[in-house]
C-alpha cells in the first residue's frame, strides 16, 4: 500500500526543492490559502521539508520550522514526505536525479520544469506509472493557464486536430512592443525592445533560450504528447526564434491585416505530426492575435468541441504557484490521470512531418534595387516552383535605391517556397537575404 | 460497495435520457471516439439504454441495439446502468425526477441542464455526495469550454475575486451583429437582428429565456457556487436582458472605446457577493471585448493566478457533447471532486450585495430638446446625488429637436446614479426614458 493511501485523511506532506521565485510563491500560496485548500481537498496540504542552495538566504517566506535538506535528492527518501515538488530547473543534474529518486521511492512528483520533461518526459511518466503515483506538470506549460488539465481531461472526448500556443512571454512582450512602436509611429528595432525587456525583467540577461524559441519548444514537446498520445520528442521540433524579425515586417503585417506572433504549433497534418516553433503572421481577427505582452495563450481545435482558447499569465511567482498547487490539490484529492492522457506504456510513436513538407501560405520580403524588370525576375522564381502569388506590394521610393517588395503566396509546399526564395536570393537585384515568414490562419 | 467500484475495469455503462441535438451529439461522439476513449480511460464507455419522447423518430444515430425506456426515470433503476446522462431539459418535471431517482439509486449523474441546477443544484449535490457518486455538469455552463473543471480543479489554489462571463451565445450574436452594423454603416435595430438570428437558428422562436438574461443567470448561479463555495441561489441574481439596447448606444460605445456585451458576473464585492447579468460596456482592449458571435467566454480573476480567460463555442451538438463526455471520462477514470468544489455539506451561505449597493462607473444616454440650459439641468441632477461626470458628449444637430446627450460617470454607488437618472427623467427637456448602462473595466 503506497503512502498516499495510508494517509488519505491526514495531511498531504510536501517536500519542496528550489526556493527561488516559484518555490517562494508556492510556499506563500500554501501558507495563505491553507484553510481554503483544506476545505477544497478535505485535508491539509503541509510543507514539511525544503531544499535549496543557500539555507541562510533571506526569504520572503518563513522556513525555519521546516526540515532542511542540503541535498535535494534527500527529499526523495524523506519518509515523512508524500509528494516532492521539483522547482530546481534544468534538463538534467540535480533536478533529474531528484525526480527519478522521488518516483523510485513512490513519492508523487510535481514539477514546473519544462526542459526536464521535454528531454525525459516519457521515462518519467513510465516511472510514475510503475510506482502508481502522480506526475503533475501543469506549471511547466503556459504558467497559470490550466491547459494540461484542459487537454488531458476537459477536452479528452475530442480527437485534437491542432494546438497553437503563445508559450513564451518574453517573445510575446517583445513582439507586442514592436507592434505598439509601429502603430504609434515610434518604430523600435528588435535590439532596442530586447534591451528594454531586459531592463524591466521580462527578458533574462542571456535571453537565448527565450528569443531563440527553445523554451517554447520545450513546452510544445510536452503539449504534443498530451494532445497526440505519443512519446515526448523534443528533437522533432522545428525551432526558429524571433531575432531576425524586423520592424518593417511588423509594419507590413499590420498593413496586410495580420499580427506577428511566435507560435508553438502541434498539428495533425497529412504528412504526419507537425511540431514547430516559429514567428507567424496571424489574422488580426483571430482571438490569439489579441493576446499581448507577457500573456500566454493556447488555441485548441478538437473535432467535436471546435475551437477553444485559453489565455492567462505565462510566468511569475503567483501564476506558476497556482499551477503547482493545482497539481497538489489533485494529489490531495486522490485524483490521478495518465501523465500524457493515455497510459505511459501505450504512448505510441507518431511520424513527424518534416518542415519541407509543410503546406501553408507565406509572406516574403525582399530588398530590391528599384529598377524595371525586378518584379518579373522575382515572379519567375515563384513560377519555376509552381508557387502562386496572392498579393504583392511594391512601393518604389528611390529609383536605383533599395526598396522593399512584399509578396504573399497561396498555399504551397514549404520546400517549393524555400527553393523559390533561394533562387531570388541569387538575383543581382536582391540586396539582402530575403525574409520569409509563415502565415497561420488557425 | 457501489456499482462503479465493482465494474471499474469493465465498461462504464451509460443510460441517456433525451435524444435531441445534444443527446444525438453525445451518442455520436461516444460511437466515433470509442477507441480513443478506451485508450484514455482504460475502459470502454458504452451506451446501453436510452429514453426519449418518440421511439420511432428518424435519428442520425442508430439506437435500435440499445435498451429503450418509455419513461426516463426507468433509467434510474436499470441495474445495468452505471451513469445516467440527463439531456431532457427543464427546471423540474421529468428531468428533476430522473436526476433525483438516479442519485437515490447510486448512479452517477451527468447533466447539461442549467435551469435544473440553478434551482435544485444544492440538493442534488447533497444527494450525490450522500450516494458517493459523481454529479457532472460541465455542459451546463459555457458549452464546450471546460470552465467547471478549470474552476473546481485547475484554479482551485486561488481565492477567486470574480468571474465574468459571456454565457449566452444568442445575446452575443445579436450584440455582435449590431456592432458590425454600426461599423459598416448599415445600422440595424435590435428587432431586425433578432429576426435574422431566429432565421439562422441562433435564437429560438420564443427568445425570452435568452434575450432577457434568464439563461445566462441560470449558468451564473452555478458558477457562483463553484467560485465561492456557497449554495446555489438563483433568486439572488440581478437580471437584465438586452431588449432595450439601441443601435445608438452601440455607436456611442464604439466612440468611447467600448464594446457592448451581456455579461454574467459573480464578484466578491465589499458589500457581499454580487451576482448580476446585464448589458455592459467593456473596454475594447479587454480580451473579452473580442469574443464575438455565438462564442462564450469566462474571465476568471484569482488572487495568485491573476486574470485568465477561457473562450469557446457556447452551444451546439458537438461542443455540448464534448463537455458531457468529459464528465463521463472523469467517471470512467474514477475521478471525483466535490460538486461545487467543496463538500456539499460545507457549502456556506454568503450574503449577496443588493444591486443598489454596487459601485461602478456608468454610461447614461438622454434624448433631450436641444436648447440652452439643458446640460445645466442634467448636471444638477448628478451633483445632487454626488455623482461626478467623467465625460460628456453632446452633438447638437437640430435646435429645438431631440438630440442625444451622453454622459459617463466616475465611480459611484448605483443607488445614487439611479436617483440622479430618475430626477433627469422628470425634467421637461428629457424626451425619452433615459438609458443607463454599466461600464465594467474587469
Amino acid at each position: 500500500m503506497s503512502s498516499d493511501q495510508t494517509s488519505v485523511t491526514g495531511p498531504l506532506r510536501i517536500g519542496v526543492a528550489g526556493l527561488g521565485t516559484v518555490g517562494g510563491g508556492t510556499l506563500k500560496l500554501l501558507q495563505e490559502q491553507s484553510e481554503l485548500l483544506q476545505r477544497r481537498c478535505g485535508r491539509r496540504i503541509e510543507v514539511v521539508a525544503v531544499s535549496a542552495r543557500d539555507r541562510r538566504k533571506t526569504r520572503e517566506v518563513e522556513i525555519s520550522a521546516l526540515r532542511w535538506h542540503d541535498r535535494a535528492e534527500a527529499l526523495a527518501t524523506d519518509t515523512e514526505v508524500d509528494a516532492v515538488v521539483e522547482l530546481i530547473g534544468g534538463a538534467d543534474g540535480a533536478a533529474l536525479a531528484l525526480c527519478e529518486a522521488a518516483l523510485a521511492n513512490g513519492k508523487h512528483l510535481v514539477t514546473a520544469n519544462k526542459a526536464l520533461l521535454a528531454h525525459h518526459g516519457t521515462a518519467l511518466a513510465q516511472a510514475a506509472e510503475a510506482a502508481g503515483v502522480n506526475l503533475g506538470y501543469e506549471a511547466a506549460v503556459a504558467g497559470g493557464i490550466p491547459i494540461i488539465k484542459a487537454l488531458r481531461e476537459g477536452l479528452a472526448g475530442n480527437r485534437i486536430e491542432g494546438a497553437y500556443g503563445i508559450l513564451n512571454g518574453t517573445c510575446n512582450y517583445i513582439l507586442t512592443a514592436m507592434h505598439d512602436g509601429v502603430r504609434s509611429g515610434q518604430v523600435q528595432s528588435f535590439e532596442t525592445v530586447l534591451n528594454e525587456a531586459q531592463r524591466l525583467g521580462y527578458a533574462e540577461a542571456d535571453p537565448a533560450t527565450d528569443i531563440d524559441g527553445i523554451d517554447a519548444a520545450h513546452k510544445l514537446a510536452i503539449l504534443t504528447s498530451v494532445v497526440f498520445g505519443c512519446p515526448v520528442n523534443f528533437d522533432a521540433v522545428h525551432i526558429e526564434g524571433i531575432r531576425h524579425i524586423n520592424a518593417i515586417d511588423i509594419e507590413y503585417a499590420l498593413e496586410l491585416g495580420y499580427r506577428m506572433k511566435l507560435l508553438a504549433i502541434a498539428r495533425d497534418a497529412p504528412n504526419g505530426i507537425e511540431q514547430r516553433v516559429h514567428p507567424c503572421m496571424v489574422p488580426e481577427n483571430a482571438p490569439i492575435a489579441h493576446v499581448d505582452g507577457v500573456f500566454n495563450a493556447v488555441v485548441v481545435k478538437g473535432d467535436f468541441v471546435g475551437t477553444t482558447m485559453f489565455e492567462g499569465p505565462g510566468a511569475g511567482a503567483g501564476p506558476t504557484a497556482s499551477a503547482v498547487v493545482a497539481d497538489l490539490i489533485d494529489i490531495a484529492r486522490g485524483q490521478m490521470v495518465p501523465t500524457f492522457a493515455v497510459p505511459a506504456k501505450s504512448l505510441s510513436p507518431r511520424s513527424f512531418a518534416p518542415m519541407a513538407k509543410h503546406v501553408g501560405t507565406y509572406y516574403i520580403r525582399l530588398m530590391v534595387v528599384d529598377r524595371p524588370g525586378v518584379i518579373a525576375e522575382i515572379a519567375a522564381c515563384l513560377r519555376d516552383q509552381q508557387v502562386s502569388v496572392e498579393a504583392m506590394i511594391q512601393r518604389a521610393r528611390d529609383p536605383d535605391e533599395a526598396v522593399p517588395v512584399v509578396l504573399t503566396t497561396h498555399e504551397a509546399e514549404e520546400a517549393a517556397v524555400t527553393r523559390a526564395v533561394a533562387a531570388m536570393a541569387k538575383l543581382g537585384s536582391i540586396l539582402e537575404t530575403p525574409c520569409m515568414i509563415r502565415i497561420e490562419t488557425l
